[in-house]
């Protein structure tokens, strides 16, 4: 079995931070120690880099048909995408509908990811309907598929959209079963109405993509989700959270006892509303949902991630090409694919951003852009950690790296970046999944397919059954 | 150098939760891996315990001079009893006078303590008043003692009681020097005149310490002292926080921005007011300042402490026998010595109530108990957590074991035990600080002054530090 | 012109109590003054009474169809109970069939109302859908009828309830004609889940009513109603606020500037969810949606009352027999028909629980109970005060006068009350409705059909003019 | 007896908005009728004319030693000024001085007003120690003064300072007497240490008068004071409040139920901290205690007034010269004298930009202006309102007359107007103080030494006895 000795680097953790070597044999870590020394070991050079857990950016749609169009990064550019970005997990989302076998979709997410992922992989599955047929098969799908998440969007009228009875009837169910129900949190019937306003009055520039989802139908369905969570006595995860008036439903959801978690994504901590007003119908390149917010909103969103009322970051990578897909909206806002390229830069940016201006600590940063997702995801300790027998999931970080973003140099499959031009510092220099080298000194070094499907553990399981394990001995 | 060798154990800290071994050489972690064998250690069997960092106890009044008396418990009982109860490190409070140098109750301090500790421990130091004597003083006991934390009371009217102008002084100094300013939050003169007109109206009994020391006392006091930070721009640490009215301004005051941490005391979340009601002026056995609350706050403390608006566990430790210590109040309640024994029992009231509870994380355990006090104060990753290169400051914690708490089994040198009766689950079995035995199979193995005085960092300098360093090479 | 004087009374009005005599020429006041004589007046001696405004019952539903019966109390025997406990003014709902025009369901309240009410009516118009058939509507509705509020019920899936477009549309709609949306806030898909959950189970008792409409359901539509108001920048009244939950979010909404109001019953201020537990299918009678709740949620009431955060009382009157009406849900809790006799005792409870026991002023009382309301929805000045040029419709209130509310004397059709055997002090002794006696010395001498349908002014509209006509001059 | 009838106005109070006439017989209110008519009555056309009741002005000084010279308006320039905005009864501040009776200051108040004042006035009574002297003192002054409200200070140290502990015991003491006690919020201590470290650094200019009393050390003082009455049981009315840290902390504590009541006044809602860097030391004209605040602090105390968690508007009257007076701090800041001219221009700042900019209500109004003020410092209904027996204290309001405020026009006798070139519109035309012109077609027609000093219930017993009255009878 190979040995790799990871020489001289600083180690950092969610919690901590010191200088030791790492020794992995074959896929997982096998000693910490310091001043290692092995015969046959290849040894890699960490001095000035931070020695940080792969990435798990638990928010991703690769191939994702949307409005009549297919996001562009699949799961070979998108994996490669996501490991020069530090990221060596990602789940995505797959997409199903109502009134067909919940299995017929999991079969082309597999389909579209087995031969193609140079990182491992797993799936969160939407849910658009609850009926007798769908009860049944939910069970069978989280033994066997170990998908143990499940999304219900509260927008996107008549396309994605359930009604509250589903939502509230998911949770139950999840919460049975142990699975963590996520939420995509705006009000569709409002939106539809606004939208439908809008160009009814020919207002059909990019800007008014934000203009008809403003925050207040974010926050509102923040607090119903929350609401319904407390009263179901289950779990939640808000994705996407892109303002102060969606944050501060989390934090008095938690308050109040709820088992209630918020990601938040870069683009919201580092862009904002006025890049949809831009010129030559560029504004389109910023369309997301939920759209950017005005500027105030980004300390907001720092303040709680530092106080801990939002704990991960996802990438909501989705990207579109500018030619012949984000221009399907000329014309029609209505008609620009949401979504952008994000996946290669959720590091630099919340690492320039957060940990180098003193927003959050460098503990905070691992948390968030790793390990928690993989704790609430089923997949701790096997993923988002540096420790013994874990995953050699790593990555080498160089704080002082510094780099320009920008579309010339990125690993995306789409023409434009959202970001570019914008200056980071810190960058992965070096990621392993599994022990192998993905990207190595910068280079793109992995093979497609070797990605592997992870099967993951229910909601708490993991951490509850190994104390119970000690305790019940 | 000795080498031990801690098999089969599951390790906890902060963040992280996994079976492996450790290496230990000399005084520190050397060494962590799975299967490890070294042919001349010293082998620790750890199957079925949790590996836990050694306690850090960052608030202990051993040997105290309070109310014409002394704490019974000083540096020898004190710290054995602080070893059994799976501490490691503790941080005494120095108690100045004014009008007087600073230096002569450092010179007392050590004198107390260095022939008798049995794990290492540090000196807090309190600041009565500021003029230019203290002003000079300060920057040098500062480089020389280490000592890196000032405490100041706004309440005990003419006798530790500082003015607002004094706190805001120290305040605005410690931010300069780079310490952390912890306050006794009580309003001092509302205290004064309630305690004298409850005497007045011959209320003499236990229970009217509770009733002249309200809780809005504390929370007026908690968030003046918050404001004047955010004024200052400087950094706070608000010691034993027993209620509701106090947790929720330091809440506020950190969603303001504000650097403002709080610590509470097992005893405000497992005891209530009632104790002071109990007859035969047993009710003193349970007078601390600030008192034990209605029950209801107990709750609140539990929810502040899992979502992060409190971070530590002190024992706030001044044990006072009850036969001639505690009766010099009979008669009249102000009389009584302010304080009680806990010093040996943090971990398993806190592992009982709290994570076997599900109030708390395992994770979040390791923290308030350890780690956090720790990088507060100046001692990471010396102290608090099982890294390589960290002192080898270790528990080995069965959770499953049970024990009811009594006088007649603690080691603590006072007549009585605030918790007699109380069935704990979970329990330090063997401690080792710095590489050494002090607890092996719960019996003492360890050595009178064998505990070494901490000289601490700055405040915010070591993690700083560590990452400048990296990041500035 | 008939003449009437009242002598001696204590003018109580919304800010001012002071002694004076009131001179009634015809239907209106005409003189207030100090030791008035007149020698062809009606002398009413109000010596020892204060003498208020008639009170202004914004919510009733008479002789109204509900789950296969109708409401007992017509707008006969519902008027007169109204007069009898002070009440000169009422407003209706009059609920709307989807698919059908809005002007039948008016036609038949005029019917049901003509010839009975003994004192004034008007009507709120249920908005069940929004179409273009509704959109040409309204317009004429608000003009012809001087309807000028809208009903909208997020409860009652698959009978009453709107979506939230409906809703949103609604707001809108009401914006631009100006009229005020009144919204039934309870989580319909929620509690329809919880429903058929707990008659799955065999839970079929009263109890089960309350349990399955938890206060989180009420909380969360309150939110939601608010927060879409504030979108639409519209108005919203909030009906029948039972709980903290939903207090609560009305202050949130009012705090960020929205233009939103809510309304209290009697109930919810002394009664609570235990009843709902009598044996003998008791509690039944005490079946209301919103159900009643937990007895702390009095208190927050009264907390909201007191602070403006809530500003009116109505009765939500809907009254149903015991045998045969609300036994209709034996053995199903959802087949019990929702609803109870309250028209009669507004300012009795509400006084005595009130006023007596200081929880508010004398002049929020008659805010709440009058003013507030005629405000609200369009009458005032000509209702809701006791001013030169209103309406007489004056109550001669005996502060002092102590009653057990009972079913054997109460003016209302039904076979129990739900305040049996209450203490209460404070009664109506003499009121009169456009000078004309109602009830005088508490009996009824009133006509059928003397009350008067009112067209009401547009949200706003009638202080404002008042103060632009003298602005504009 | 004079008779004077106002005719054809519109009458406004706390709650209502009518056309009637107003007949004056003698000093107080007789009649409101319509169409009146009489004989020998002196007609006052207030066609056009909002009729109200004369202000209550709770908070001036006049003739104020302050800082080594004295504030320029006296009870001759300074109730001039005040009738000619409309205010027809004042409350002064009577200073007083530690170790010394209570009595002289008194003494030397009444000698100040007797003959001057040409609207009745009343006096506060400052606390600047408890003591024997003092406890045996205020009884008698209560009764024989109907002094029923106490002043503390918070700030000015080593002045006017009291400490938490005197605080505290006048709020008992006023608790036990039946008084109101008034606090001046602000951190003596804090603002002492940061006048003189902006002195020592040479930073004299007068915006650093803002610059040292940052509104949090404002926040803290009345967040403290609130915590000290609610303990106490007893009452607070906080003056002068500027931002919103204090505001929003008196909306807590009335949400907690303490009897706290909260005043700002109109420079803090129309000025802004920038006035202080006017150069050529033009910012001492801006010099007030508290500090002008920074704008957006403006929207907060308008929403504060609008929700009612602040209840009046004082003016703070206490106003220096510009040349030789505010010149006395030319060089340093903390020289000088603090207090602006503010008696004459509370109505049409208040009205101008609260009720024509739709902020409040013209009810709300009258209640901040006029009868809040009248009810707290108990001289209602006597005082406060326009009904039948009131005191004829009225004004003739012309609600579209607009004018430019400037010290060309000013009545108070000071080279300075702080709103000079301000806009506003909405003006006091015709004043009467008891039923005698002040002010008639805005002349002055008033006489020196009419107005009356007003001996004042206790603290809530007008309204509590007139209801008792009826209701014990």
């Amino acid at each position: 079995m190979g040995l790799k000795l990871i020489k001289n680097g600083t180690i950092v953790t969610a919690s901590d931070m010191y200088k030791a070597d790492i020794l992995i044999e074959g896929e997982q870590v096998a000693l910490i120690g310091t001043n290692l020394t092995y015969d046959n070991a290849e040894i890699i050079d960490a001095e000035g880099y931070y020695v940080m857990p792969g990435g798990v950016d638990p928010h991703t749609h690769l191939e994702m048909p949307f409005g009549g169009t297919v996001s562009k990064d699949d799961f070979e550019t998108g994996t490669i995408a996501a490991a020069f970005g530090g990221t060596t997990t990602l789940i995505d989302f797959c997409i199903t509908r109502k009134g067909e076998s919940l299995q017929n979709p999991i079969r082309e997410w597999h389909a579209k990811s087995k031969d193609k992922a140079v990182i491992d992989y797993s799936f969160h599955l939407m849910i658009g309907e609850i009926n007798d047929e769908v009860m049944k098969e939910l069970p069978v799908i989280l033994k066997e598929e170990g998908i143990t998440s499940f999304k219900v969007f509260m927008a996107y009228k008549d396309v994605f959209q359930a009604d509250d009875g589903t939502l509230f009837q998911t949770l139950q169910t999840a919460k049975e079963l142990g699975a963590l129900v996520m939420v995509h949190a705006e009000n569709g019937d409002v939106i539809d109405y606004l939208v439908n306003e809008a160009l009814s009055a020919g207002n059909t520039a990019p800007i008014y993509h934000a203009l008809t989802r403003p925050p207040e139908a974010e926050g509102e369905a923040t607090a119903r989700a929350a609401e319904l969570t407390g009263l179901a006595g289950s779990q939640l995860y808000v994705v996407h959270v892109s303002c102060e008036e969606s944050a501060s439903k989390i934090k008095e959801a938690r308050e109040k006892g709820y088992d209630v978690w918020g990601e938040t994504c870069p683009q919201y901590l580092v862009l904002d509303q006025d890049k949809l007003d831009l010129p030559d119908f560029e504004g389109a390149k910023y369309v997301w949902s939920p759209p950017l917010r005005e500027k105030w909103n980004q300390d907001k969103l720092w303040s709680a991630l530092k106080n801990g009322s939002l704990q991960t970051i996802g990438s909501d990578q989705c990207s579109f090409d500018f030619d012949g897909q984000k221009t399907l909206g000329e014309g029609d806002f209505s008609k620009i694919p949401n979504g952008g390229p994000m996946i290669e830069d959720r590091f630099s940016i919340l690492f320039s951003e957060g940990v180098k201006k003193g927003r959050i600590s460098i503990n905070q940063f691992v948390d968030m852009i790793s390990t928690r997702s993989a704790k609430l995801f089923g997949m701790y300790p096997k993923k988002g950690t540096i420790a013994v027998g874990s995953d050699a999931d790593i990555v080498l970080f160089d704080p002082v790296k510094e780099r320009t973003i920008s579309v010339d140099t990125h690993h995306m499959a789409v023409d434009y970046s959202a970001f570019e031009g914008m200056q980071v510092t810190g960058e992965p220099v070096t990621v392993l999944s599994r022990g192998e080298f993905v990207i190595k000194d910068q280079q793109f070094v992995g093979t497609l397919g070797a990605g592997q499907y992870i099967k993951r553990a229910r909601y708490g399981e993991r951490l509850v059954n190994q104390a119970d394990r000690i305790a019940l001995k």
